[in-house]
Protein backbone atom coordinates (compact mmCIF):
# COMPACT_ATOMS: atom_id res chain seq x y z
CA UNK A 1 0.00 0.00 0.00
CA UNK A 2 1.19 3.36 -0.78
CA UNK A 3 0.19 6.82 1.52
CA UNK A 4 1.01 10.20 0.04
CA UNK A 5 0.42 13.19 2.67
CA UNK A 6 0.35 17.09 1.13
CA UNK A 7 -0.66 19.95 3.04
CA UNK A 8 -2.40 22.95 0.62
CA UNK A 9 -2.43 26.80 2.34
CA UNK A 10 -4.41 29.32 1.90
CA UNK A 11 -5.24 32.85 3.01
CA UNK A 12 -7.74 34.45 1.89
CA UNK A 13 -8.17 38.42 2.03
CA UNK A 14 -11.73 38.48 2.47
CA UNK A 15 -14.19 36.46 5.29
CA UNK A 16 -15.37 34.50 2.89
CA UNK A 17 -14.58 32.94 -0.52
CA UNK A 18 -14.87 29.67 -2.26
CA UNK A 19 -11.78 28.33 -4.37
CA UNK A 20 -11.36 26.25 -6.65
CA UNK A 21 -8.43 23.32 -5.72
CA UNK A 22 -9.39 20.37 -8.25
CA UNK A 23 -6.28 21.14 -10.28
CA UNK A 24 -3.86 21.19 -7.00
CA UNK A 25 -5.36 17.90 -5.77
CA UNK A 26 -5.12 16.49 -8.84
CA UNK A 27 -1.20 17.20 -8.98
CA UNK A 28 -1.24 15.42 -5.91
CA UNK A 29 -2.85 12.81 -6.96
CA UNK A 30 -0.30 12.49 -9.93
CA UNK A 31 3.09 12.80 -7.02
CA UNK A 32 1.47 9.86 -5.18
CA UNK A 33 1.56 7.43 -7.80
CA UNK A 34 -1.80 5.79 -6.34
CA UNK A 35 -3.24 4.45 -9.32
CA UNK A 36 -6.22 2.98 -7.21
CA UNK A 37 -7.63 4.24 -3.95
CA UNK A 38 -9.13 6.83 -2.09
CA UNK A 39 -7.69 10.45 -1.66
CA UNK A 40 -9.52 12.57 1.37
CA UNK A 41 -9.63 16.01 1.22
CA UNK A 42 -10.59 18.15 4.39
CA UNK A 43 -10.37 21.22 6.17
CA UNK A 44 -7.88 21.24 8.40
CA UNK A 45 -9.11 24.47 10.53
CA UNK A 46 -13.07 24.23 11.91
CA UNK A 47 -14.31 27.34 10.32
CA UNK A 48 -13.81 26.27 6.89
CA UNK A 49 -15.09 23.89 4.42
CA UNK A 50 -13.64 21.08 1.71
CA UNK A 51 -17.10 20.24 -0.97
CA UNK A 52 -17.61 19.42 -4.25
CA UNK A 53 -19.86 21.45 -6.80
CA UNK A 54 -20.46 23.52 -9.84
CA UNK A 55 -17.77 25.81 -10.84
CA UNK A 56 -19.67 28.30 -11.19
CA UNK A 57 -19.89 32.02 -10.04
CA UNK A 58 -23.70 32.66 -9.64
CA UNK A 59 -23.89 29.60 -7.73
CA UNK A 60 -21.46 30.86 -5.23
CA UNK A 61 -22.91 33.89 -5.03
CA UNK A 62 -26.20 31.86 -4.27
CA UNK A 63 -24.29 29.72 -1.61
CA UNK A 64 -23.15 32.63 0.17
CA UNK A 65 -26.35 34.64 0.48
CA UNK A 66 -27.97 30.65 1.39
CA UNK A 67 -25.86 30.30 4.02
CA UNK A 68 -25.61 33.83 5.68
CA UNK A 69 -29.25 33.31 5.77
CA UNK A 70 -29.00 29.70 7.55
CA UNK A 71 -26.55 31.19 9.92
CA UNK A 72 -26.65 35.08 9.63
CA UNK A 73 -22.70 36.68 10.60
CA UNK A 74 -24.58 39.48 12.28
CA UNK A 75 -25.24 40.21 15.02
CA UNK A 76 -22.44 38.78 16.58
CA UNK A 77 -23.90 38.96 20.08
CA UNK A 78 -26.68 36.28 19.36
CA UNK A 79 -24.33 33.39 19.60
CA UNK A 80 -22.89 32.74 22.90
CA UNK A 81 -19.43 31.31 21.28
CA UNK A 82 -18.93 35.03 20.89
CA UNK A 83 -18.57 35.48 23.99
CA UNK A 84 -14.84 34.45 23.85
CA UNK A 85 -14.21 36.85 22.10
CA UNK A 86 -14.14 35.76 18.84
CA UNK A 87 -16.74 36.69 16.31
CA UNK A 88 -16.70 33.68 13.63
CA UNK A 89 -19.49 31.31 15.53
CA UNK A 90 -21.38 31.63 11.93
CA UNK A 91 -18.35 30.27 10.20
CA UNK A 92 -18.59 27.20 12.29
CA UNK A 93 -22.17 26.44 11.44
CA UNK A 94 -21.37 27.41 7.81
CA UNK A 95 -18.91 24.77 7.89
CA UNK A 96 -20.95 21.86 9.13
CA UNK A 97 -23.84 22.95 6.21
CA UNK A 98 -20.87 22.43 3.69
CA UNK A 99 -19.09 20.27 4.95
CA UNK A 100 -15.39 19.22 6.91
CA UNK A 101 -14.17 16.75 4.03
CA UNK A 102 -14.68 15.26 0.54
CA UNK A 103 -13.75 11.67 -0.37
CA UNK A 104 -12.75 11.21 -4.14
CA UNK A 105 -12.03 7.80 -5.70
CA UNK A 106 -8.38 7.17 -7.77
CA UNK A 107 -8.83 5.39 -10.59
CA UNK A 108 -6.13 4.82 -13.42
CA UNK A 109 -4.12 7.39 -11.41
CA UNK A 110 -7.19 10.25 -11.38
CA UNK A 111 -9.15 11.83 -9.71
CA UNK A 112 -12.72 9.53 -10.68
CA UNK A 113 -15.31 12.39 -11.32
CA UNK A 114 -18.55 12.45 -12.67
CA UNK A 115 -18.54 15.31 -15.32
CA UNK A 116 -19.39 19.00 -13.44
CA UNK A 117 -17.33 17.54 -10.02
CA UNK A 118 -14.73 20.15 -8.90
CA UNK A 119 -13.34 20.35 -5.95
CA UNK A 120 -13.12 23.52 -3.19
CA UNK A 121 -12.23 24.96 -0.46
CA UNK A 122 -14.74 27.13 1.33
CA UNK A 123 -13.11 29.81 3.79
CA UNK A 124 -15.78 31.04 6.26
CA UNK A 125 -13.46 33.39 8.49
CA UNK A 126 -10.72 34.28 6.40
CA UNK A 127 -7.72 36.58 6.76
CA UNK A 128 -5.37 34.64 8.24
CA UNK A 129 -3.47 31.74 7.32
CA UNK A 130 -5.16 28.37 6.47
CA UNK A 131 -4.77 24.73 5.80
CA UNK A 132 -6.10 21.71 3.90
CA UNK A 133 -5.26 17.88 4.24
CA UNK A 134 -4.89 16.03 1.38
CA UNK A 135 -4.21 12.29 2.60
CA UNK A 136 -3.85 9.75 -0.07
CA UNK A 137 -3.49 5.47 0.16
CA UNK A 138 -4.35 2.87 -2.25
CA UNK A 139 -1.74 0.90 -4.92
CA UNK B 1 -4.71 -4.03 -1.76
CA UNK B 2 -7.74 -5.02 -3.54
CA UNK B 3 -9.79 -2.31 -5.15
CA UNK B 4 -13.65 -2.46 -6.88
CA UNK B 5 -15.32 0.18 -9.18
CA UNK B 6 -18.91 0.23 -9.94
CA UNK B 7 -21.53 3.02 -11.33
CA UNK B 8 -25.10 2.56 -10.69
CA UNK B 9 -27.60 4.59 -12.88
CA UNK B 10 -30.64 6.68 -12.30
CA UNK B 11 -33.46 8.32 -14.51
CA UNK B 12 -35.74 9.57 -12.01
CA UNK B 13 -39.45 10.72 -13.86
CA UNK B 14 -39.92 13.09 -11.00
CA UNK B 15 -37.82 16.29 -10.11
CA UNK B 16 -37.33 14.86 -6.64
CA UNK B 17 -36.90 11.21 -4.80
CA UNK B 18 -35.09 8.98 -2.22
CA UNK B 19 -34.27 5.52 -3.82
CA UNK B 20 -32.75 2.91 -1.65
CA UNK B 21 -29.68 1.70 -3.08
CA UNK B 22 -28.17 -0.77 -0.16
CA UNK B 23 -28.57 -4.10 -1.41
CA UNK B 24 -27.06 -2.65 -5.02
CA UNK B 25 -24.13 -1.46 -2.79
CA UNK B 26 -24.29 -4.69 -0.92
CA UNK B 27 -23.90 -6.85 -4.34
CA UNK B 28 -20.91 -5.00 -5.36
CA UNK B 29 -19.50 -5.51 -2.01
CA UNK B 30 -19.66 -9.18 -2.50
CA UNK B 31 -18.49 -8.55 -6.09
CA UNK B 32 -15.09 -6.99 -4.70
CA UNK B 33 -14.19 -9.84 -2.50
CA UNK B 34 -12.78 -7.36 -0.19
CA UNK B 35 -13.55 -8.79 3.10
CA UNK B 36 -11.91 -6.29 5.45
CA UNK B 37 -11.75 -1.99 3.70
CA UNK B 38 -13.63 1.16 2.66
CA UNK B 39 -16.38 1.39 0.60
CA UNK B 40 -17.25 4.95 -0.74
CA UNK B 41 -20.45 5.68 -2.19
CA UNK B 42 -20.88 9.12 -4.59
CA UNK B 43 -22.84 11.22 -6.20
CA UNK B 44 -21.45 11.67 -9.56
CA UNK B 45 -23.48 14.65 -10.21
CA UNK B 46 -23.53 17.50 -7.92
CA UNK B 47 -27.36 18.01 -8.07
CA UNK B 48 -28.14 14.63 -6.46
CA UNK B 49 -26.80 13.11 -3.09
CA UNK B 50 -26.23 9.88 -1.16
CA UNK B 51 -27.13 9.59 2.58
CA UNK B 52 -27.38 7.07 5.08
CA UNK B 53 -30.74 7.61 6.65
CA UNK B 54 -33.91 5.47 7.53
CA UNK B 55 -35.64 3.74 5.29
CA UNK B 56 -39.25 5.21 5.84
CA UNK B 57 -41.73 6.81 3.64
CA UNK B 58 -43.02 9.39 6.49
CA UNK B 59 -39.53 10.29 6.64
CA UNK B 60 -38.67 10.89 3.18
CA UNK B 61 -41.67 12.95 2.84
CA UNK B 62 -40.71 15.27 5.74
CA UNK B 63 -37.06 16.07 4.22
CA UNK B 64 -38.67 16.58 0.91
CA UNK B 65 -40.55 19.43 2.92
CA UNK B 66 -37.82 20.64 5.21
CA UNK B 67 -35.28 21.02 2.18
CA UNK B 68 -37.60 22.83 0.09
CA UNK B 69 -38.31 24.93 3.16
CA UNK B 70 -34.51 25.40 3.86
CA UNK B 71 -33.57 26.09 -0.20
CA UNK B 72 -36.98 26.88 -2.06
CA UNK B 73 -36.97 25.64 -5.97
CA UNK B 74 -39.79 28.37 -6.37
CA UNK B 75 -39.34 31.63 -7.29
CA UNK B 76 -36.43 30.23 -9.14
CA UNK B 77 -35.58 33.92 -10.43
CA UNK B 78 -34.08 34.41 -6.61
CA UNK B 79 -30.99 32.42 -7.55
CA UNK B 80 -28.36 33.82 -9.81
CA UNK B 81 -27.05 30.10 -10.41
CA UNK B 82 -30.70 30.02 -12.99
CA UNK B 83 -29.52 33.13 -14.56
CA UNK B 84 -27.51 30.73 -16.99
CA UNK B 85 -31.15 29.22 -17.95
CA UNK B 86 -31.09 26.99 -15.45
CA UNK B 87 -33.39 26.13 -12.82
CA UNK B 88 -31.97 23.94 -10.18
CA UNK B 89 -29.96 26.16 -8.11
CA UNK B 90 -32.27 24.97 -5.60
CA UNK B 91 -30.96 21.59 -6.04
CA UNK B 92 -27.94 22.51 -5.67
CA UNK B 93 -28.33 23.42 -2.15
CA UNK B 94 -30.40 20.83 -1.16
CA UNK B 95 -27.50 18.58 -2.17
CA UNK B 96 -25.13 20.23 0.15
CA UNK B 97 -27.64 19.69 3.23
CA UNK B 98 -28.28 15.90 2.43
CA UNK B 99 -24.04 15.42 1.65
CA UNK B 100 -22.63 14.32 -1.63
CA UNK B 101 -20.99 10.68 -0.09
CA UNK B 102 -21.15 8.25 2.25
CA UNK B 103 -18.05 5.94 3.48
CA UNK B 104 -19.02 2.90 4.75
CA UNK B 105 -16.64 -0.24 6.85
CA UNK B 106 -16.61 -3.25 5.54
CA UNK B 107 -15.90 -5.98 8.13
CA UNK B 108 -16.33 -9.59 7.21
CA UNK B 109 -17.27 -9.09 3.43
CA UNK B 110 -20.41 -6.98 4.30
CA UNK B 111 -21.34 -3.94 5.39
CA UNK B 112 -20.66 -2.93 8.31
CA UNK B 113 -23.91 -1.55 9.42
CA UNK B 114 -26.16 -0.23 12.49
CA UNK B 115 -29.41 -1.96 13.32
CA UNK B 116 -31.61 0.52 10.80
CA UNK B 117 -28.80 2.42 8.17
CA UNK B 118 -29.57 2.32 4.59
CA UNK B 119 -28.36 3.98 2.07
CA UNK B 120 -30.07 6.31 -0.68
CA UNK B 121 -29.68 8.48 -3.49
CA UNK B 122 -31.30 11.67 -3.57
CA UNK B 123 -32.38 13.32 -6.40
CA UNK B 124 -33.40 16.64 -6.37
CA UNK B 125 -33.00 17.51 -10.30
CA UNK B 126 -34.24 14.12 -11.88
CA UNK B 127 -35.53 13.58 -15.68
CA UNK B 128 -32.52 13.03 -16.20
CA UNK B 129 -29.58 10.08 -16.48
CA UNK B 130 -27.21 10.47 -13.21
CA UNK B 131 -25.09 8.23 -11.95
CA UNK B 132 -22.97 6.89 -8.76
CA UNK B 133 -20.03 5.58 -8.26
CA UNK B 134 -19.10 2.79 -5.77
CA UNK B 135 -15.54 2.54 -5.13
CA UNK B 136 -14.17 -0.30 -2.83
CA UNK B 137 -10.49 -0.75 -1.60
CA UNK B 138 -9.50 -3.64 1.19
CA UNK B 139 -8.40 -6.96 1.71
CA UNK C 1 -2.91 -3.89 4.90
CA UNK C 2 -4.18 -3.62 8.37
CA UNK C 3 -7.61 -3.05 9.22
CA UNK C 4 -9.23 -2.17 12.84
CA UNK C 5 -12.61 -2.61 14.23
CA UNK C 6 -13.92 -0.87 17.05
CA UNK C 7 -17.44 0.26 18.67
CA UNK C 8 -17.68 3.44 21.19
CA UNK C 9 -20.94 2.74 23.11
CA UNK C 10 -23.08 5.80 24.74
CA UNK C 11 -26.41 6.07 26.78
CA UNK C 12 -26.83 9.57 26.77
CA UNK C 13 -29.50 10.67 29.59
CA UNK C 14 -30.72 13.52 27.36
CA UNK C 15 -32.15 14.16 24.40
CA UNK C 16 -29.47 16.22 23.13
CA UNK C 17 -25.41 16.55 23.67
CA UNK C 18 -22.28 17.16 21.92
CA UNK C 19 -19.77 14.38 23.69
CA UNK C 20 -15.86 14.89 22.78
CA UNK C 21 -14.88 11.48 21.63
CA UNK C 22 -11.17 11.98 20.39
CA UNK C 23 -9.03 10.62 22.98
CA UNK C 24 -11.16 7.15 22.18
CA UNK C 25 -10.49 7.84 18.77
CA UNK C 26 -6.78 8.45 18.97
CA UNK C 27 -6.47 5.20 21.39
CA UNK C 28 -8.15 2.86 18.73
CA UNK C 29 -5.64 4.43 16.05
CA UNK C 30 -2.81 3.04 18.52
CA UNK C 31 -4.21 -0.02 18.65
CA UNK C 32 -4.73 -0.71 15.62
CA UNK C 33 -0.87 -0.43 14.63
CA UNK C 34 -1.96 1.66 11.84
CA UNK C 35 1.27 4.12 10.99
CA UNK C 36 0.13 5.61 7.56
CA UNK C 37 -4.13 5.02 6.23
CA UNK C 38 -7.57 6.27 6.97
CA UNK C 39 -9.71 6.78 10.26
CA UNK C 40 -13.34 6.44 9.42
CA UNK C 41 -15.27 7.15 12.64
CA UNK C 42 -19.40 6.81 12.24
CA UNK C 43 -22.66 6.92 14.03
CA UNK C 44 -24.30 3.39 14.20
CA UNK C 45 -27.96 5.03 14.66
CA UNK C 46 -29.86 7.28 12.08
CA UNK C 47 -30.63 9.89 14.87
CA UNK C 48 -26.78 10.92 15.46
CA UNK C 49 -24.02 12.10 14.18
CA UNK C 50 -20.34 12.05 14.10
CA UNK C 51 -18.66 15.37 13.53
CA UNK C 52 -15.52 17.22 13.98
CA UNK C 53 -15.46 21.04 15.28
CA UNK C 54 -14.44 23.04 18.48
CA UNK C 55 -14.94 21.62 21.88
CA UNK C 56 -16.15 25.10 23.24
CA UNK C 57 -19.19 25.33 25.18
CA UNK C 58 -20.58 28.46 24.08
CA UNK C 59 -20.20 26.88 20.42
CA UNK C 60 -22.11 24.09 21.68
CA UNK C 61 -25.30 25.89 23.00
CA UNK C 62 -25.13 27.91 19.85
CA UNK C 63 -25.30 24.18 17.92
CA UNK C 64 -27.89 23.21 19.85
CA UNK C 65 -30.34 26.19 19.43
CA UNK C 66 -29.67 26.49 15.95
CA UNK C 67 -30.55 22.90 14.71
CA UNK C 68 -34.09 23.58 16.67
CA UNK C 69 -34.16 26.44 14.87
CA UNK C 70 -33.50 24.99 11.53
CA UNK C 71 -35.41 22.10 12.37
CA UNK C 72 -37.80 22.32 15.77
CA UNK C 73 -38.85 19.31 17.61
CA UNK C 74 -42.17 20.60 18.56
CA UNK C 75 -45.16 20.42 17.46
CA UNK C 76 -44.13 16.59 16.56
CA UNK C 77 -47.51 16.42 14.91
CA UNK C 78 -45.55 18.33 11.88
CA UNK C 79 -43.64 15.59 11.07
CA UNK C 80 -45.05 12.45 9.54
CA UNK C 81 -42.49 10.27 10.68
CA UNK C 82 -43.90 10.88 14.06
CA UNK C 83 -47.09 9.49 12.67
CA UNK C 84 -45.49 5.90 13.49
CA UNK C 85 -45.48 6.64 17.30
CA UNK C 86 -41.75 7.90 17.13
CA UNK C 87 -41.47 11.61 17.81
CA UNK C 88 -37.75 11.72 16.48
CA UNK C 89 -38.33 13.02 13.08
CA UNK C 90 -36.81 16.51 14.15
CA UNK C 91 -33.33 14.43 15.13
CA UNK C 92 -33.11 12.43 11.56
CA UNK C 93 -33.25 15.96 10.47
CA UNK C 94 -30.36 17.42 12.89
CA UNK C 95 -28.45 14.50 12.10
CA UNK C 96 -28.12 15.35 8.47
CA UNK C 97 -27.04 18.95 8.84
CA UNK C 98 -24.36 17.61 11.81
CA UNK C 99 -23.21 15.09 9.27
CA UNK C 100 -22.55 10.80 9.71
CA UNK C 101 -19.61 10.25 9.62
CA UNK C 102 -16.01 11.68 9.76
CA UNK C 103 -12.78 10.11 7.51
CA UNK C 104 -9.69 11.25 9.39
CA UNK C 105 -6.31 10.56 7.62
CA UNK C 106 -3.52 8.52 10.30
CA UNK C 107 0.08 9.71 10.13
CA UNK C 108 2.99 8.49 11.58
CA UNK C 109 0.45 6.52 13.95
CA UNK C 110 -1.66 9.73 14.96
CA UNK C 111 -4.57 11.61 13.62
CA UNK C 112 -3.49 13.88 11.28
CA UNK C 113 -5.56 17.37 13.07
CA UNK C 114 -5.25 20.93 12.71
CA UNK C 115 -4.96 22.85 15.46
CA UNK C 116 -8.64 22.81 16.74
CA UNK C 117 -10.41 19.87 15.43
CA UNK C 118 -11.54 17.89 17.77
CA UNK C 119 -14.07 14.57 17.16
CA UNK C 120 -17.52 14.59 18.58
CA UNK C 121 -20.57 12.35 19.15
CA UNK C 122 -23.92 14.17 18.62
CA UNK C 123 -26.89 12.32 20.22
CA UNK C 124 -30.21 13.83 18.85
CA UNK C 125 -32.46 11.70 20.41
CA UNK C 126 -30.90 10.00 23.28
CA UNK C 127 -31.67 8.40 26.51
CA UNK C 128 -31.18 4.78 25.17
CA UNK C 129 -27.86 2.78 24.22
CA UNK C 130 -26.67 4.01 20.93
CA UNK C 131 -22.90 2.99 19.39
CA UNK C 132 -20.37 4.18 17.12
CA UNK C 133 -18.05 2.67 14.76
CA UNK C 134 -14.36 2.75 14.28
CA UNK C 135 -12.96 1.20 11.03
CA UNK C 136 -9.36 2.02 10.61
CA UNK C 137 -7.22 0.50 7.49
CA UNK C 138 -3.90 1.29 6.68
CA UNK C 139 -0.18 -0.48 6.96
Amino acid sequence: MKSYRQELTFEVPARRAFINITEQVAEAVRRSGVREGLCLVNAMHITASVFINDDERGLHQDYDKWLEKLAPHEPVAQYRHNDTGEDNADAHMKRQIMGREVVVAVTKGRLDFGPWEQIFYGEFDGRRRKRVLVKIIGE
